[in-house]
């Protein structure tokens, strides 16, 4: 509740009559902007308990107002303050007139970062097709949420779900240990594990830890660019080696690694974002043997392990003979719900033990009901059933978008049908800019590469309907005479 | 699931019969970790499906697995790999004696950042006295997740809430200025907001933008501990200024402006951690004036605003004339829950701005579920209704506690009852050191100070009945003749 009694100071020996201070000061408030338009004021008989003085006196205060314009009383319901102050519609903090202060930081900043995109215009369109998100509506999403429920009302779980959750709570941990093993052959244990609010922010904690000035990292061109951003912020060096159909190029790297000091590899080995390609299996042996001759650690995003439909996935690098190298990343966001913030790292117990206690500075933890609603969802084998379910369906979409394209689209577009995962690489012929068409009131694309000239189309999300819908669109708005009116349109000759 | 083709390949030239294959392939796969202990094999009909063999093949290997102890067939229910392989029970990751690869990270740590604390043993006590925390029995848990699953099943918000969520979602900026205006003057927009994970997740950011090692920022002494590591972690320097019953000293902080340029001060002017102290109305308005005479920022953390039982709370630094250099800091994770995960960071434009590009590479964003629930719960009232009546209980626990510590501490125990929060800062007799005894089976506290002599008691969290019990059982940990006892044991002559 607002301290009314700290604005409101009331002189008892002031000439100023009692219920004019109290408007006065009303007035000062609304003016400063301590009082916005719209604010709630409390009701008479309330503050005047609060000042100790005699409602009528409020009241009367209050008529001032209202007879000024400041406030709008709606009889027993609320007093506000007026949305139509004239002088004060416009009012914001940093542009404000009234106000005597300017609230615009001028002190440095340490650093300046830079966005890395041009931002997605906040234009509310009728579709959106995004990079690859899960469909939330297949999720056990009540199941969770039921489960959260049962934590906050036992008394027991209230006094542990906040505690240790730097690292995660160990019923989670336990339970991935378990998962990473039977899922992908992982050999850890609750103590190899961080929990993090999702794959970035395991990608943040370990370049923090691994990287600084003087280090190279080397990372795959194209790539997932938040990442190059995140090493970059450390100042570390960054080698861009080129991404072809199978995966990152492995003898590029071993070329590096012999005439510098590398520090880290950072790989997408299913699924290379944005392309989607698999590190083939040749290559993924080669790192390791790179990685323990050269010394350097493998940063391994395997954000899309889960889905595969026409192959097995290939087991992850961490699942072999790495020597205590490699650092796996992934996430549940990608699995159920890229609203839940949860991912993990997995690593030697020396390394961990290190994101665990920088972790606890960047947030303190993450939401250990939440953590331990998810185990239990793990534990009751929904997790798996849901892949299973999820993967059936997500193959058929990744076949609809196929076949739409080819229906529509096969003049303007070239793609490949991955083996797997929630997206499609989809690049566009030469002559029909990408950015121009694809973001607008009907129809806006996530992820667009303006210098490959493409975009990736999540299917995942989409039913059978909505994928339909979205390639009409898109075919409709890449047609030739679309593009040539909107070229008429904006160069004019 | 686990791409059991990838690990047994089967030759068919080969002289060793099929089935013994399998079984060679998966004691291999058991040996070396992949598959670990207790880890579900499928069915030998699926297994028999993804090699393309037959069945009875299958089963034959199984059989032998049996045989041999390494796995455990339980008819018509599941195949698992057996708990009881003597060689494999002790197996972990780190100290594996049987896979032939170390998991302990060799390489070089950019920095190490050291645990602050003694860390909490982390054995099961029967009382837990943390450091102020809310009751979540009293929460509006059951509103908050109603909403946020009605969110999570409609379309619409499926495809807009993990989008522009690294500032937060706009419907709770919103909400939360409006907020902020009527409970504490804060006059601000959306703009101005930047959504994270708690109060710690906003001191993080606002340092890494401000601090370097070139910086200097000026904390109370006693202060937060993680918040002072913090800051460590930027390499700024740190000066203490010592903390009294009126809060920081502003008159040392000036003294200190004198001689050399600071960067930052940082404050935490409603209860003090760990003393619970509030800064005086006078100081708050020299700091104000020394920050525009001087040009440094001040992070003002009012994580315990919305708790005042016997007075009001003073309005914040960051609603009075602050130049644009006021960083405030708060949480809902004081309010509702401390699993909740959701805090806030008002600043000004280009500082939130900045602010939000880095965070997007911390950990891209909240739970834009979660947050649109709560921007409906401030919406609908239900946020102040609950601080109403959670406000009237914890004031009555204050009570109680203070009752209970005079009737039965008195002897032994120091402190002042705070006008607010949800903690008192108790100071043990010198004689009793509190580091030996309140930790153990019976009772766990978590925030001991161990120079002092002292620690924190969260009463808000606990009520009545078990306030009487943890007040008790402290009475019985530091008797005399428990004390004297312990000391025999100890100290034997």
């Amino acid at each position: 509740m607002f301290p009314y009694e700290r604005i409101i100071i009331i002189e008892k020996e002031s000439k100023i009559a009692i219920y004019r201070q109290i408007a006065i000061a009303l007035i000062n408030a609304i003016s400063n902007g301590t009082l916005k338009a719209g604010a709630h004021l409390p009701s008479s008989r309330e503050l005047a308990k609060r000042l100790g003085v005699h409602r009528k006196t409020v009241i009367a205060g209050y008529e001032e107002l209202v007879t000024q314009d400041w406030i709008t009383i709606v009889p027993k319901k609320h007093v506000i303050v007026s949305a139509n102050i004239p002088s004060l519609v416009p009012q914001k903090w940093h542009t404000n007139h009234i106000s005597s202060y300017q609230y615009h930081f001028n002190l440095p900043f340490r650093t300046i970062v830079s966005p890395i995109n041009k931002p997605v215009p906040n234009l509310i369109s009728e579709i959106v097709i995004d990079d690859g998100h899960p469909d939330v509506r297949l999720s056990p999403i009540d199941e969770l949420l039921r489960t959260y429920r049962s934590y906050t009302s036992k008394k027991h779980a209230i006094k542990d779900a906040h505690l240790g959750t730097e690292q995660g709570t160990l019923s989670l941990r336990e339970e991935l240990s378990k998962y990473l093993s039977e899922t992908r052959g992982l050999n850890c244990s609750a103590e190899n594990i961080l929990i993090t609010h999702g794959a970035q922010m395991s990608i943040y904690i370990a370049s923090r830890l691994l990287l600084n000035p003087h280090s190279t990292i080397i990372v795959g061109n194209p790539n997932y660019p938040v990442a190059n951003q995140t090493f970059e912020e450390t100042g570390a060096n960054l080698i861009d080696v080129s991404v072809d159909e199978h995966g990152i190029d492995v003898a590029a790297i071993e070329k590096i690694c012999k005439k510098r000091k590398i520090t880290a590899v950072y790989v997408i080995p299913h699924h290379h974002y944005p392309t989607a390609v698999t590190l083939s299996v040749e290559r993924r042996m080669r790192l390791l043997e790179l990685s323990s001759q050269y010394s350097f650690a493998i940063i391994e995003d395997d954000y899309d392990y889960d889905y595969h439909y026409t192959s097995s996935p290939y087991l992850p690098l961490a699942s072999a003979s790495h020597q205590g190298n490699v650092i796996y990343i992934g996430s549940f966001s990608k699995i159920l719900d890229p609203s839940l913030r949860i991912g993990f790292m997995v690593a030697p117990k020396n390394f961990i033990d290190q994101c665990t206690t920088f972790r606890k500075i960047v947030d303190v933890g993450g939401d250990g009901y939440m953590q331990n609603a998810l185990a239990s969802l793990i534990k009751g084998g929904e997790l798996k059933r849901h892949l299973k379910k999820a993967k059936k369906i997500y193959h058929q979409r990744r076949d609809i978008l196929d076949q739409m394209l080819q229906e529509k689209l096969s003049k303007y577009v070239s793609y490949s049908v991955p083996t797997g995962g929630m997206s499609i690489w989809i690049k566009i012929r030469a002559d029909i800019p990408v950015m121009q068409f694809l973001i607008n009131s009907k129809l806006k694309i996530i992820r667009i590469d303006e210098n490959q000239n493409a975009f990736r189309f999540g299917f995942a999300s989409m039913d059978e309907k909505e994928i339909k819908l979205a390639v009409s669109t898109l075919e409709k708005l890449i047609l030739p005479s679309n593009i040539e009116r909107q070229n008429q349109t904006t160069q004019p000759i």
